[in-house]
């Protein structure tokens, strides 16, 4: 048991995986321009462990004295998820608001898996505790980066999986095989595919009983044969100076096929149980809203900064309206963090495996937090910047000596900044909030870790409505209800 | 010293006070028909001391073993913020969403006055922190409800105190006197104004040297000659049907005029130090924010409870937008309480006095937030509700047999609920969002413990601006800047 | 044929109509302090055609010379709209933004009745036109006030009528009788309800054949046997300062019950014919959508000089802020006019009856804009007000001689505006925003002239889908449809 | 005089002109693969001339019977106003929302210096008026394309031309010269500057007299010496499956830089005449506001479309959120259209030349409108598409055999629309809200045109305050002021 290095990190990719970019086979994801800035992302996961800074943060030791990640801890206090989220965030800041999501992600599926397969193995009689608990000991043995694998392609969106004209929108069991079992389908939108180590595969929803096949999770190696990975793509041209974020870092999702892959026995978490497909997918939001919070922290931060180096360098940073909008995005950044952290303070403790996770209440509201008011901020940035995001130079401009002299005498704004600095303060605030990545921040806030549809569901179905009830009727003169049961408790009875 | 009981408490506003309530005098404010539910809504405080469930929280004891009202411990840790918190929101609780208030503003207060009489001590030689700490003894021992005087009628707020056509829109010190000096002037919106014990006279805003005699700051007993206080009013009917929290619980402000007052020196606190009527008023801010975030969450809890109420009467509960609706409620509700813990747990220290705020950002974000979605809040229960909030017949139709049956025929909703029962919840709504007490919740949600834009302004002020820049400037390929001073360093280096 | 004075109008009111107000028998509604209110504004309907300014706006000329109301007058061009949109607007600019409503509603209903009734007739093989023009010149020779009597008190709303615990929780046929049918069942929030010459009853909703007897609609004298009229009620005071609206103009809702009442066959303009009372609630809400509209139009009005007022009483009309929110209300003040003009400039021509109907979709939106946006607007005011909105002393304190010498001094404001202009200004704002009548305003925003919903939902099936897909077909380089029928085609086949 | 062929457009641009595409000089605008799309585009607004469906609204005829554009119409009436307006839109719809902008902007220039000029010359005694006017017929008669050309790049936003650090950030005239006058600066955001046939060059804010020199209006031919334009840039790839709106229709913005460029007297039309600076943008910004909102209503159109389209290809067009946010995005595109055509019913004759122009406050309504509401456009579109808009394979991956397979079947959506549909549509979503058009889309609403703090001044400035405070003195029982000067009167008198 050790830590991988970055370096180890990297070469684990060169694996013979199947990754396409833009239809093109991509041999080695570590030497793609543009994928590669992807798995450098990732690698700062494995860099904070070699860092002295974060390195009390990043690593803990088994009783053995052996080291592993933190985020291959089962979580069991308030503190547990405080560290853990403090981790996200950090990871998220050194790769400016991209979380590396080396294991981010994934770690919150495989605990989700430990909670809810404890549930199963005692309503059903499986054992898929024990399992999951194997694969957790060889994630942290083998320090291995892991996606977390969850949104089906789906198809129709008004039928279940069992009713889509093509049975395999939605991955499925095929079939048992020797020692394990046969699964179709394909996963889209999944974060740091083209260069994970492993994918953890969970049902997107509640399943019914017609959807039986659907109800499969498992852990698999990215490389495992039928196994294909179709990358997202964009347009793409080198040079930071346009593209100061978006070509340092990022992280890159890919459509997940998978082609009748065998997954062995022993990584098969969930097959065929169809009742613990939507506590299952619930509870890995529980843990996952918080991690969304957790990254887009840093990268709110970095909204403001942009916003405040803007008014500056456009000698605007006094007038009324610019503070104000200063403010707002102030109280946006850190009030994200308050409902993230509140919902780890306020952790529940699943009963029968003693392990927390964030109060979904606080954590639906994080996420939809920071995800409602992400096109407030957005338009906040964009104000304060100016018309000149749209219509700025390229770096092209800039360097050729011809073009150079007007691009320097005219992008002059306040005394007390530099054309140059003012040149790349716009062109940040263009690629964070009007470029294909702004776009992309734009669309993953409302999608990525849940939607908005979905955390008001998700707090719905948690609210302590007794609570409320009882208060507006002790209000209004009614006569205090027999005492309904919690929603969570009226939750776990169905 | 001893804990007053309620009746003490009530007792003690017997004392001659020169109070008139639409146009005419009082002569007992604890007899008055609509006085008297502020008066039972204050004396709350003091039966939380004597209910088992809550003495925990509500009473502390000197080393002696003296027992005293958590409200007037001076701060200092987190927990002593949070506690603090919870106090203030377990009595809103009790008051459906109205603060008792006959500790909590004024104890805000007394905690600010003592932080800032050190530091002016410390720069200009005076002894205010000694008065402020043998005032607070007194609070302590006597169990005085106590109230916070601070917003000016202001005039023209375009102008400076010193700039008003007439000299005393702004409380100010008229001259010296035997053994104290003579103040003149009024202070609005003044919360329990009508039946608090004491007044705790702030400046209301930062002054310069030419507004000396405005920075005066000071605590005198409501009944002291020369004050007279106008209470603020609107319709009043009996009955709690139709009326069921604004006639069962409130807080009445009063216009408390001073007209030549005397002020013993030992309870004058700032007298012509203009320099720290800013950060007075300011600090006084941090611990206020907070305070009005706490008495606010039970009250948002009331507007989700009386909101599912209305839909279930209604037969809509199960309606998707009426579902959004409450989910958000409950993410307004909760929000509430995320942002204003973290206030707490993020506490600074004042490095002089030891004593402990809350965090500034985190307390202005925790106000706005509740502020500035306020209507939309009210706008969701409305929604739910139906028109029948503008539009049901009164208790009076319900009481009259002539017009029971149609009413009782005719109010009929969702077969589970009762018409009686939905006749209450309709009346608990209007009078929550759609009467003289909404409107009064309205405004003050804007205006009360800080506009919007004193806390964008607040927020500004303490915003860590440094650190975003940095985060941006790293983003952008900008060299680090030299590292400026924190915010709130600058801020205090002024 | 002749005009009515209306002094004849509030004769005509004498005529032995049950109402109840806070559980009281009112006998003479044009005497009843509150009533008289409502009374006073109607009448505003018959002041307009005896005022020379407006008499060419409110009067029309049959051929054979006779006077008659503008409101009577089937349109049959836009210019017939937009007159008719202008009379809305006038009355209720005179009322300080109450529409008088003695004839808009009830002759929105009539027109409505005129072009379905022909429908209804032509696919039915009833006679119901001729029944409607026949009331139409009634109403127009004896120049009566009428209230459009629709909303149903609806029970459970997630049930049709016919599903009911109670089956008069729609307005029914109970039976037929002699020469007419027998009504039952109760109408909500019936503007007028205990004031007007006659009720113009039609269905809430679309119908199912199983909701058949639910399919009614006609118009009665309200002093009819059997109709007993409970007026909706709050708490009132004498006084003009403190509530110089409310106490001035007014409408007056009431629940309106229909204890099986005979209505002559005459006066029934639908019976049965379940198909048409979807297309009738439709056709009525297109008119009476721009009526709603126009009558908002000088309430906004009034809420931008409001707020200009307050600021300039306040000293605040040149600070940033201010000045954005004052802008911002006059657009939304002029951006209602804009819309709902166009539904009139953009009027749908009826094929059968020739009757022009303003267009459903910007209808729906000018009614949705003000709505949707009306919250927002009462922030803008309060917050521009101040705090003392809420804790303004009252008229009685300003008229004690004890208590005005105070007053007068601190609500001093700006040099250019004495403090009795200021009083009363305040006053103005809470009476227009945070008074019942503010909550009376905020929630039937919201629900009167069908709720946000119902706009949505209106929108949606009137809009031009077709042509907005081909829009998008094109720019994705997808083939042209074969052309699909428009929407309100496609609609008005069904 | 002859309208020009788009060939004769095209042709007309190999002029020499100096235009710097990322770094690099481009000889041939026309055959550059990204500026040709704007050329292309600009091209619509001659091939509507040739449209026998569009030549009635595009082409006018000269009382001698000789065809030109109507753009070149200086508009005497309303309908005047709206054809322009309608004109606009359709140049618009052709090109997917983007105006072809040959003759949009720049006509309503020389429109704004006809009046101004006139103006000007009544007070000071110039004779701009028939320069303006001999211009104008110049435009006519050889059809010319021509760029409003007003933003300049304005260094340090706290600071007036003159304090400027450098004396260049706003253009200026640097001296006087035989027969004319040289100037030198740099104008930005110049949309069609590579591609237009001559500059309509303003001043873009009101000036002092110290700024006299700034206070320069003229026109000039794109390829008069000393003009050096460079584009605005960003990623580009060919193929208009992945970009089918961007890759076919654009508008291109260039820095426009006058190195000490000559100008003949005969196209100078503001010389040093610093008071009617601010009224010649202030009358341009009446017109063009309305042009924006012209282009803008297809744009939104288009959103609409996308959004159903995508709403069916994920089978979720039924879901209540998703009809609700079509039916919010129908009402905003088709307020925009209400808005923008209430201005032109409203038009203002300007009393000396008897030129109309839009109605101030409902322009900067219209354009306010849909300005503040895009983002949340923006967010419901992206809502319904979904995540695949932020991950959606790009067109290599659909046409590569190895890809296409798992890509069609993972694609597919409701069975009603074909993979391929979806993958179109998808993509469109992407283009036009994703992206970096998107992201363009997003800045310029906020900006071009005048950005939102514009507008609010815009109405401000505009507004008949006098008329809301008339309103509520009235209501608040105040007597009527003397009647004071109508807004746009006072305005006229400074």
């Amino acid at each position: 048991m050790a830590l991988r290095t970055p370096e180890q990190f990297r070469n684990s990719l060169k694996d013979g995986r199947v990754v396409y970019y833009k239809g093109r086979r991509v041999e080695d994801v570590t030497a793609h321009p543009v994928l590669k800035i992807g798995v450098d992302s990732s690698a700062v996961d494995y860099e904070l462990a070699e860092n002295p800074e974060f390195r009390g943060l990043a690593v803990l030791q088994t009783p053995e004295g052996e080291p592993y990640s933190r985020f291959f801890l089962a979580p069991r206090s308030p503190e547990d998820l405080l560290k853990r989220r403090k981790l996200c965030e950090t990871g998220s800041r050194i790769c400016f608001g991209f979380p590396p999501f080396a294991k981010e992600g994934g770690s919150d599926a495989v605990n989700a898996l430990a909670v809810i397969a404890a549930h199963c193995d005692a309503a059903s009689g499986t054992a898929y505790a024990q399992r999951v608990e194997a694969f957790r000991r060889h994630l942290m043995r083998e320090d291995l980066s892991i996606s977390i694998t969850m949104t089906d392609v789906k198809g129709d969106r008004s039928l279940r999986p069992s009713e889509q004209a093509d049975p395999d929108l939605y991955v499925r069991k095929v079939r048992r095989a020797e020692g394990g079992i046969i699964v179709r389908g394909a996963k889209a939108h999944i974060t740091t595919a083209p260069y994970t180590n492993e994918f953890c595969v969970l049902p997107t929803r509640a399943m019914s009983e017609a959807d039986k096949d659907y109800a499969v999770a498992f852990a698999i190696p990215a490389n495992t044969p039928g196994i294909r990975i179709i990358a997202r793509s964009g347009p793409w041209e080198e040079g930071t100076v346009d593209y100061p974020v978006s070509n340092s870092a990022s992280m890159v999702e890919g459509l997940v096929v998978f082609d009748d892959v065998f997954i062995p026995d022993d990584r098969v978490f969930l097959d065929g149980e169809w009742k613990f497909a939507g506590p299952l997918a619930a509870m890995f939001s529980n843990y996952h809203r918080v991690t969304a919070a957790a990254y887009k922290y840093p990268f709110a931060e970095l909204l403001v900064g942009a916003a405040q180096l803007a008014a500056e360098a456009n000698g605007i940073e006094r007038v009324a309206h610019v503070r104000d909008k200063i403010a707002w995005l102030v109280m946006y950044a850190e009030s994200i963090l308050a409902i993230s952290e509140a919902s780890c303070y306020k952790a529940v403790q699943d009963p029968l495996t003693g392990m927390v996770y964030p109060d979904p209440v606080m954590g639906n509201a994080s996420k939809f937090f920071f995800a409602d008011n992400y096109h407030q901020a957005v338009k906040a940035v964009q104000d304060i910047a100016g018309g000149i995001v749209a219509t700025v130079p390229s770096e092209h401009d800039w360097r050729n000596p011809e073009t150079r002299a007007d691009v320097e005498k005219y992008m002059a704004g306040s005394r007390k900044v530099s054309a140059e600095e003012r040149f790349k303060i716009i062109h940040l605030v263009k690629d964070l909030v009007a470029s294909e990545m702004g776009g992309f921040w734009e669309v993953t806030s409302l999608h990525a870790e849940g939607s908005l549809a979905a955390e008001r569901l998700g707090t719905y179905a948690h609210a302590d409505l007794p609570r409320y009830r009882a208060a507006a009727r002790r209000a209004a003169g009614l006569p205090e209800k027999q005492k309904e049961p919690a929603a969570s408790e009226a939750h776990a009875q169905k």
